[in-house]
């Protein structure tokens, strides 16, 4: 596993990432998609979600403004991912929060065959039928430790399960890597969730194998967070530098800067 | 009234503010209750939102991009907040401009309960009867001083009304309040309005008292705004800069900055 | 031709520019478009489009996340729009890369008389019935000069068709502008297409002359982009700058600048 290599490779072969995601961040997941270096596309309908998806490299799903058009549109999608290969993400931004969340997420799960769940404790807790509990979108208090709720989902969901917070963990449900990279000021914005779950996306289209492009994505992402708060004055400044930071990351330093146990 | 102790109990808290919003905000004023100290929520789906807003500290309903499905949502959503108690902001963008806004923002006021009507002044001057001229969402030509137009708006729709523009009044038919604070640049990025009646929402949810929590919204915006004009060089930077200067409002220095007459 | 003059008359008038457009860039192609000095007003209800159009200097159409409601709403207001003389851009973004998006640009096209075709080499090559290469909403190799594409599709079509990429190409089907000012950096963040797009629905409704405003909105754009890319440290700081840039244009230097043959 290389995060350094599998960067060179995504920026290399610049692979078409397909994201029906959420209102609020998807301008957010596009640009930090492209200032990686691979190529966004946001596309929805019914009519092409199918055909879009046959050009992809990754679709990644992401609940976070559902609607019952939407999610129809999702799951299109992911069988059609499914039939050629294409590895899905799914983001189940506020399963836990209400029960139409946690449904869907659990629709998704149960038709599509997820190659990563990419989720805060609460949400991944909440699928893996742990107690959890949410404030709106955010985990306010999982029950238990992230690495257990890792390990968890991963097994009961057949998933690379990609729990993030304060330290992120990732399972496939035999190993779980702790990753300690990235800054508390990466929950001072909107959307850098959905982003860690594009870039997910991202690292899948590159470089075969969930657990290590799940582990490297967040590791990428984690060093530009801190690359990004360096000189950060509040959330717009970071916010701003993030996206400077993700272009800017080098594949030639990145594996010498991961913290994962 | 203290904005600054508003603001330090809004912290402490962190309420949700359930927001069903336009979609060329929904990043924006997410970013903007987060950067404030508060937590954002966007759902808008029929399966959810009465459900989503049961846990909201308060509502804000914005009809910037209107269509059938999102204001039977938006009626759906307020007539639960109604029966929790959970106090509702009210951003008519636009009224005035089309039959289909106005019309609009007078079934939201007239099937749900609607706390705090936030707008500009030839929004709110439609809403009360009184003449006035739109260019698209923006007001050109309100009839009338818009501290009358804000009362006249309290008193005939029973709300508070909190009518922005290069000076604030803020109404509840009693009392006027009239809120200096704030910088030209404001009216420079688009959604500085929506962002206002997301505050609105913060402190609504954070302080009992409408009137109160009007008035304290829009010296906290204002004040934020004055601070990130400083060093802002267009309206870019301005952009960027009023994120970090909402995070950095001091509670401790806010009352003292108030400009309200 | 003037693209200074014409700047400074849309300063003064800043005319109404009604956006039918998509949800990634709703937020930023209505901060260029204030940026620059024009209105923007978002609306896709068919209860209201006919109405808001007729207030509107330019309709700028825009199926980037299209899905049949909006669909029908575009073909809505561009038949308002031209019943009422109102002039139209279309930005087919990524025609060429699904059935639908192609046949639905082809069918706005033939439903509305369109008075700016503006896209990349592939998607203006694709509904010219030039081989193209589309990867996602990016043009990845379209079959031949973009010269020749901009002269086919402007004869084929009726349409001056502005053609944008490391050089950009405007032509009415007797004229052809090439306009050479611009960065690379504007490819590394999403949406400076549809930037574009908007600005030249600005310089439209500004001015009259379609082949003009569609290059002095390229020289004004590109312009903007030189300047956002001076100090620019990545791609967010680039796109900061960006709005920065555009409020700072100088209709004075403006002409000089201009790299037009």
């Amino acid at each position: 596993m290389s995060a350094g290599d599998s960067l060179r490779l995504l920026r290399e072969r610049r692979p078409l990432v397909h994201q029906i995601t959420n209102y609020v961040v998807m301008n957010e997941t596009a640009n930090a998609t492209l200032a990686l270096g691979a190529l966004p596309v946001m596309a929805h309908a019914p009519e092409e979600v199918e055909e879009m998806v046959g050009f992809a490299g990754s679709l990644v799903l992401n609940i976070g403004t559902l609607s019952s058009h939407w999610v129809e549109a999702m799951l299109a999608a992911g069988r059609a991912a499914n039939a050629r290969g294409v590895p899905v993400v799914l983001d189940p931004v506020g399963a836990g929060a209400t029960r139409y969340r946690t449904e869907t997420a659990m629709r998704i799960l149960s038709e599509v065959d997820v190659a990563v769940l990419r989720g805060n404790a609460g949400e991944v807790a909440t699928l893996a039928g742990v107690t959890a509990e949410m404030r709106g979108v955010e985990s306010i208090g999982a029950g238990g430790d992230p690495a257990d709720i890792a390990l968890t989902a991963a097994r009961s969901l057949g998933v690379v399960a990609s729990v993030t917070g304060p330290v992120d963990h990732v399972s496939d449900g035999e190993r779980t890597a702790r990753i300690s990279n990235g800054d508390p000021m990466l929950a001072s914005i909107t959307g850098t969730g959905c982003m860690s779950s594009a870039i997910t996306g991202c690292f899948l289209a590159a470089a075969p194998g969930a657990f290590d492009a799940a582990v490297e994505a967040l590791v990428a992402f984690g060093v530009a967070g801190e690359d990004a708060a360096r000189d950060a004055r509040g959330p717009g400044t970071f916010h701003v530098n993030l996206y400077d930071a993700l272009a800017a990351l080098d594949p030639d330093t990145l594996d010498a800067r991961a913290r994962v146990a």
